[in-house]
Formats: C-alpha cells, structure tokens, sequence
C-alpha cells in the first residue's frame, strides 16, 4: 500500500474545524504534498490553502483525494459520493481515514474497478500479517509511548522525525493510525489487525534496515491502559525499539472516556514499557526523554511544568508544539 | 453463542491420534456430552467410545457434530463434506474448531441455512464487542498464565474447574481458544479478535456474577511471549483477575517455535502477570499456584522438581494429571 501524492485534501461539509483533523494533520505535516483543499457548501473548516475544483486539481496533478473529515452518524451523503466519483474520473485515486469504508459505497467501487483506480481505507488492513517472530533485525527504532491515549505520540514522532532529517540523520515515521497514515503515504491501523498479528504487522512496519536508519513509530494508548493495551503491547514487541519517548498531558482528571480512572505516572509508565520493549530488545535504553502536551496550560506554567518533570526523571523534557523536541534529539544522538 | 449437546465427535480419516486432540479433549473434560464417534474408513485415531453412524447418532438424540480433527492442507475431501450434510439433514448443528470455515463450504451453507441448522466456526467470533471497560464487576475470577504457549493453561483451567465443583464452589470455565469452546459449549477465541476489542470480549466472556462465582479462565501464551503477548495483556485487562494460577513446562530448549529464545523464568512470568492483572484489579493477590506440566520427566524426578519450586516460590504446586490440583484449590480457598 502506497497512497500516491500530490493530494487533494477533501473536506466535505465539516461542521467545525475538529470535523476536519484527519485533513488538518495531513496539511500541517505533509503541506507540500497537498495541493488545495476541496469544500463542500456550508463547510467551517478551513486548512488555509487554496480551494480547487476537483477538475483543478486533476489538472494541477492530483493523484489522490483524501477524505481528511468525520462524516456525520457514519453516512455518505448524496454530495460527498458525487464528488468521489469525480476524482475518480478526473483520474485520482480515494483515500480514507473513515470508519465506514469508501470501498462499500456501491458505485464508488464500481467507478474505482472499472477505471482502475485504487480506494485505501486506511482503518482497514487489507493485507495479510505473518505472526511475530521477535527475533532482532539491524537498523534502529524509536517508539513513542505515553500515560493515555491521543495526547501527542503521532505529533512527537512527527516532530522527531522532522528534527533528526533537519540534523542530517536517516529517519523515518512510521504509521500506526488513519492520520498517521494519510501523512507517511502508508502504514498499518494496527488496533483494526487481529489480536493474533499484531506484533507481526508491526515487525512488517518496521523492517530490517541500514544500521543507522531510524524508524519513528507512532505509538498507540498504553500498556496500562485497561482497553487497549494489548494493542500497545504488540506494538513495543513488534518494534522492538532502541529508545522510547514518553509522552503526557498533565492536566487531565482521569484517563480519557474512563472516569474515575487516574491517569498512570510518568514513572509507572516509563517502568511498563521499558520492561515490554526489552522482551524483543533487551538492549533497549529506555526513554531518552519526555513531551508534555502544554496545550492547557499557560507559558510560564508550561516551562515551570517542563523543568519540574526534567528534575524528577532526570531526563530531557520538550513540548513539540510549544519548544521543539532538540534537547530530546539531542539525547538521542547522546546515547547512540 | 451456545452448541447444543449431546455431540456425536467427527474424527474423519485422522491419520494419527494427534490430528483428533480437539476431539480428544471433548471426549476427556466433556465424556457426557458426547454419544459416540464417527470415523471414515482409513481413521487412525480412536476416542475410545462407541462408532456410530450419523442416522444412528440422531436417532439416539445427538444435536451437534463436532469436527474435533485437523485437516490436512486445510482442505474439505468430499467424504468430510458429505458427512457433514448427512448432519444436518439428520437434525444436528455443526461446530468446528478448523481454521477453514464449514460456513465457506457453499453445500454446507446453503444446506444449514434451508434447514434452519447453526453452524458454529469456534475460531471465527461472530459476535460484535464492545471496547473494555475496566470497570471492576462483582463475582470472582481466576486465570491461568504460564512461561510459554501450549503448555496446559485449558487444561489447568478445566481441572481447576472440576476440583472446586467437586468442593460445592461455584465454578465455571471461561473458554478462549477452539478446543475450550468446543469443551464448555461457548467462549470466544481472543486470539481472532481485533486487537482494539480483545479486552471487551473477556469482559463479555467473564461477566459479572454473584460474588461467590468463580469464572475460571482459559489463558493464551504470555505477556511476555514476543508473538502473541497483546493477546495475554487483553486476557489479563478484560479478566480483571482475583489470582492466578501459573503453568511450566521445565524441559523446553527454548519457546516454542522460537528457536534461541530461552522461555521465561516463573518468577519473571509471576511478576509480569501480577503487574498486568493490577492494572484492572488492584486486589488481584496474585499468583497462588503453580501447574507443572510433569509430562516428560519419571514420577520421581516430577516430584522432586515440584518440591524445588514449591520452595523456592513458597506457593503448592502440582501437575494436574499427575497429582491433580487439590493443593492449588485449598491455597485458592484459604485466601478468599
């Protein structure tokens, strides 16, 4: 699976600017990739860049329409199929972070069969995984881990993996998500795989490689996470990663849709995984650094919250968004 | 999802006994459910109880055919076919623990949908979950963890099962792999479940109970094994277990089918597991037992190797074939 670009971001008739955060990401990491957004009538979203009509767009180069936005109660409506079927003819091919698959739309995948297109829906694996064998492959692996779910781990392996190709270093994200995805062009939906092939369809993500190539792999929720943690489980074997950077949001009550659910301590994480990445690495350093999610937070508490947590884990602290993540590269190229 | 006994256990033309060990452990843990067998000409494998046709099996009120035997290059020969549609044209239902479907034989299909007959495809959940909670829920519960796969956790789980019933506890085996199924009439195999899932589906497989039930659970391979271990973190989470019961195999090389990799020690396999199970159950006390899988060693030395861990674990240990379990289930009552 290799979704081609140029893209075109479609955004439909988003509601709100949340509606269209598949698009937004794509747009804010893969920007020379996209050559224009297409909206539909009454849409609030806006991913600052040029509004093309699918004909435009197909003439400038389009080889992929992402469909980057929720769709309300999981229905295609009559608008958003038309302009699939454009893009289709205009010559693109489809790709989807949705739920539902654009590849049950009848007539999409009749349209996409009959010219030859193709459709990724990228929650949807559609390859086959070989089982995990755990055994040690050469080039070198970063996962990022963290207290919850969706609090940073795709955004600091994006950030990572931006800061080590701007020092030169042979880096690559590797994606385990929808949006994930839509940005590196491929990847693997890895909590959609049977539980069975987890590790090996992150073994498949992360191959062999030249010694001194970094894969960035997105992490996924947590091991002590009481929904899904089997799926990050899978994921710390599969990778068998190098270093770990540990990711937090620090002004959440609980963990996220658990009430009464404290989120686990950076400490107590840091400790689970370090501990299941050594199962298929025993060499693993552990985490070479941490990314606070400040978002919630004032300046001055961010950076007072930065140094607080730098004291107590004795390890590098960035925010990606706010600091940048050097002084975590930094350990990083420290360390190996 | 619940199959109907009596079972007649089709064993087709098994070439050795091994190729019948789903039938086998039907016919070992669930001896009453089952009427007899049917074998093809060619069999090699015997269950040791009646041969009986299909008409005969129906007249003396069998309701499912189990297919309790591996099929070579995972094939249906048109005998095994045939025998199958004289099934259910005789009234019974079919389950299977093959990897194939009997739901993809299109005679089979059509068949059981025409008559009205279920065919159940144990490996294969059909049923939709919800994501796990973690919420704790009343009624108590037990699994079995061990340092490898294939070892005896079904079997610890069953004999623990019997034992306690056999106490007047309130005891119910919680099948999670096809043999289990096929032995408790129902379960899910987590291991075909999407990983995102894994969890719901033990929650819904274990419950909540009254609080002096025990769900007694099958466990699947290791937190610590680098193929499979999601799987045995969503067993873990979903089980929100009260304690465990632990299995060793102590003449293994290496894992199994994992040539180099030394299986885990018990100590580290207790720890991981305990760490896992808390994550969902703060009050889980932990591992309370040890099962030694005694198979390969002589009656003397089988003893002796469960006094040295019995001493240097400070818990009972016992095999359950060769000593049965009583041991593990006073420990067990002596701490609830």
């Amino acid at each position: 699976m290799q979704i081609r670009h140029p893209y075109l971001l479609f955004i439909g008739d988003a509601p709100d600017q949340l509606a269209a955060k598949t698009a937004d990401g794509v747009a804010q990491w893969r920007r020379h990739w996209c050559l224009g957004q297409h909206r539909l009538p009454g849409c609030k979203a806006d991913l600052g860049m040029p509004d093309l009509s699918i004909a435009a767009a197909a003439q400038a180069g389009a080889r992929t329409l992402i469909v980057g936005v929720a769709n309300r109660g999981g229905r295609f409506s009559p608008s958003w199929i038309e302009t699939m079927l454009a893009a289709l003819d205009a010559g693109m091919d489809i790709a989807s972070g949705l739920h539902n698959k654009v590849s049950d739309i009848p007539e999409v995948a009749a349209k996409a069969a009959q010219l030859g297109r193709s459709l990724f829906d990228v929650r949807h694996p559609s390859q086959e995984f070989e089982i995990g064998s755990g055994a040690k492959r050469p080039g070198r692996r970063i996962l990022t881990v963290g207290t919850d779910c969706s609090i940073g781990k795709m955004f600091t392996a994006l950030a990572l993996e931006t800061e080590m190709r701007a020092r030169g270093m042979n880096a690559d994200f590797r994606a385990t998500g929808q949006t994930g995805i839509l940005i590196a062009g491929s990847g693997v939906s890895v909590d959609a795989v049977v539980s069975d092939f987890v590790a090996g369809a992150v073994e498949w993500l992360t191959p062999a490689n030249a010694p001194d190539h970094w894969d960035i792999v997105e992490g996924q929720a947590s091991v002590l996470h009481p929904s899904y943690g089997g799926v990050t489980l899978g994921l710390c074997h599969g990778s068998q990663p190098d270093a770990l950077v540990c990711v937090h949001e620090p002004t959440r009550p609980h963990m996220r849709g658990l009430p009464g659910r404290p989120v686990p301590s950076i400490a107590d994480t840091i400790a689970a995984h370090v501990a299941a990445a050594r199962v298929t690495n025993p060499a693993c350093k552990g985490v070479l650094g941490l990314a606070i999610n400040t978002v919630s937070m004032s300046e001055t508490d961010a950076h007072a919250y930065l140094k607080t947590v730098e004291d107590e884990h004795g390890l590098p602290a960035c925010d990606p968004v706010r600091t940048g993540c050097a002084n975590v590269v930094d350990a990083i190229q420290r360390a190996f």
